[in-house]
């Protein structure tokens, strides 16, 4: 079925303005953009009226979807305090019913934010494939690799076996966690494997300032020899977490070409771990995407609050309102989170690319004045994502005026409710 | 009349947990607060159903609301090139009509997001003050005074008698403008003046660094000799918006009992201004409350956005999770922004204070676990003004469920788009 959109401000991360435009959607694919365009027999024909914005679907780099059911708990804490006392003891009594509805109640969330795509480390992760797959929401699966043991390593490549048939709305990458919780010999090998299977990684670095002492003090390396040594430079693609700690220097002196850095810096600022130096590490690697991180240490899983939150955040910090445009923002929050998680053609508004995209209401008075000149720096400025009127992933709706047309929400809300009751009562 | 609230999640900035409870609500005021209250005959009885929370009404301590047509005008640029190069030109050309419209339009997006009360400097201020009437928001007042001639601090002593007759909705304040725009010698007039008169003063101060070296080879004054000189730590009291480069052991060294802070974060981050020193400053007055700004340097007129970024920002920059916490940026965001406005009674939950009240839709996958233990934290990580289902002034409804009881929406929209088309053809 086809879908002509028409009468949209059409705007994304690379166009320089906004457009007035139709476009033409088939096959989960956008097949014509232009000014005015005819439907045709049997497409579904949505006006926007000139009222409505459309745009790429938003991206979410980095996150743990099911963490949703750990939301509130141990607020106010340091992240080693928080991890070490509060939420790991939590995970161990996670089950595969817990993370199908945890992941459910965040799609549904995320679906209603403009998310089309989500970057996920967690475990049990055919569970979260599956909940995607039912949400008719695309996924970045990894199995998060924690400790020396290679089970967790075997099921991160097994996941890739299993979901091969659907890599167009699932890529799968291996999920060493961090550098402090994955021995650097278990670390070469996946990296090795990675660069082998055509794989991608995702991976947490230089999240906290301690990791930087970690690395110095137990591993004895600076940042620039654990990325050499890790063999993760190596990976076809990789995402790497918050980077908070991690200087443009290191950046400039390695080949970081391949890797891409999810941005989270709602949740980096809640657990206190600081700023990242965007600004300096743009300018060399242009691959920065956004991410939200957990639930639990942010705690929305709103990637147009993301891409707010970093263009303002930025021209704050380095005292330059021209830090970062609200146009690169957009880039940030559709087209690099949609490369970083190995999606192709994802995240602009052109032929042959896939068909993920959000519809705006502009009808409202923080849009009063918006217009081809500005659309970027309106949206990103002064909207949010309780403008989405519409989600769309592959050509299908995921979200449409407050309904989700393949999830039963009520159902959604009910379990992971019970969920939660259930394992914080373990 | 009379409303009954029954079954909602009860918070406020002084409770240490959330109450499940009802509240009755008469003539403006809250007249009870327990676990059950009986509905008397004539009563509107609104059912929580225990999936709504009840907040007190926020507040917005420092805007000019007319701004909403000058929204998106000169993005990305430095402060005093923006004011000088774009804002300054175009406001020169506002008239009463523009500035009517352009209030109220910031009005119909106030209280969808919540607020019950804002301070407002701008000029025209007759017309903002009807049109708050109108909307039937409180309003907190003052006509900006820019330049040395005494029109304009005539026009605010004159804005305070035409009002005194609706002092429950309309607090009056002097408006000089900033230490850099009012010689210092009228600066002391209008102090003087507002300590005779029992006025309060809004001023902006030290809003970026280029402020403090104004005071410093201009004036040839430290910030704490320009506080005492300029005598408005006299005054009965007062809202200090910015206050960006002002540093603890300045406030510490004087008299700041009487003055609040506005502190605006998404404005100062946006300009590029700065980071307010919040932990330091809030030691010593603990009156800091919450400001948007205008809608051309933020670009959204939304608290419940100021008081989530303020929450999360201070522990990203000192790197402390404990920093500020949910129920303390929750009680800036209603109760010290009411105090600092001039309006007494307002911002708790408690018998005999005001009805101004917020009612939030819990129906959510992100309130998923929240209750009495952790509202706090779920509403200001968690949650977003897009929760807003309905914002009482007064015991009166401004926005319920989408609609505008006082306004008239839709025409509101055509007009401020019209003004906008006007003033930037002028």
């Amino acid at each position: 079925m086809a879908t002509l959109f028409k009468n949209f401000l059409a705007v994304d991360g690379e166009m320089a303005e906004g457009r007035y435009c139709s476009l033409r959607v088939e096959d989960g694919r956008i097949t014509a953009v232009a000014d005015k365009l005819a439907a045709l027999p049997g497409d579904e024909v949505v006006d926007g009226e000139r009222r409505m914005a459309i745009i790429p679907g938003f991206v979410n780099a980095h996150t743990h979807a099911a963490m949703s059911l750990l939301r509130g708990i141990g607020e106010e804490a340091p992240l080693m305090e928080w991890l070490q006392k509060k939420i790991w003891p939590a995970e161990a009594n996670l089950t595969r019913e817990h993370i199908y509805w945890g992941t459910m109640a965040a799609l549904l969330e995320m679906a209603a934010c403009g998310t089309t795509a989500f970057a996920d480390m967690y475990f049990e992760m055919d569970a979260v494939v599956e909940a995607s797959l039912e949400a008719g929401m695309r996924c970045a699966a990894c199995r998060g690799i924690v400790g020396g043991e290679r089970g967790k390593f075997e099921e991160g490549l097994r996941l890739a076996e299993t979901w091969k048939a659907h890599r167009d709305m699932i890529t799968v990458q291996l999920g060493p966690h961090a550098p402090y919780t994955v021995p650097l010999q278990l670390m070469q090998e996946i990296c090795a494997a990675a660069a082998e299977r055509a794989m991608g990684v995702h991976f947490h670095f230089l999240e906290t300032e301690w990791e930087l002492s970690y690395l110095r003090d137990e591993l004895k390396m600076t940042p620039k020899e654990y990325l050499e040594s890790s063999g993760i430079l190596a990976a076809p693609y990789g995402i790497l977490a918050h980077c908070v700690w991690l200087d443009a220097e290191t950046v400039g002196a390695v080949d970081f070409s391949r890797m891409a850095i999810a941005h989270n810096p709602n949740s980096n600022l809640k657990l206190g771990s600081g700023v990242m130096d965007l600004t300096g590490l743009g300018g060399k690697t242009k691959k920065i995407a956004l991410g939200t991180d957990g639930a639990a240490s942010n705690n929305r899983l709103d990637i147009w609050g993301e891409m707010r939150c970093a263009a303002l955040l930025h021209k704050g910090i380095r005292r330059d309102p021209m830090a970062l445009s609200a146009c690169d923002a957009l880039r940030m929050a559709t087209f690099e989170g949609a490369s970083a998680l190995g999606f192709k053609k994802k995240g602009l508004l052109k032929e042959g690319w896939v068909a993920d995209l959000v519809l705006v209401d502009l009808d409202q008075p923080h849009y009063i004045g918006i217009g081809t000149e500005n659309a970027a720096p309106f949206l990103v400025y002064a909207g949010s994502s309780a403008d989405v009127y519409a989600t769309m992933v592959n050509g299908a709706w995921v979200y449409r005026d407050r309904v989700f047309p393949g999830m039963d929400s009520e159902k959604i809300l009910a379990k992971a409710g019970e969920m939660r009751t259930d394992l914080l009562g373990r």
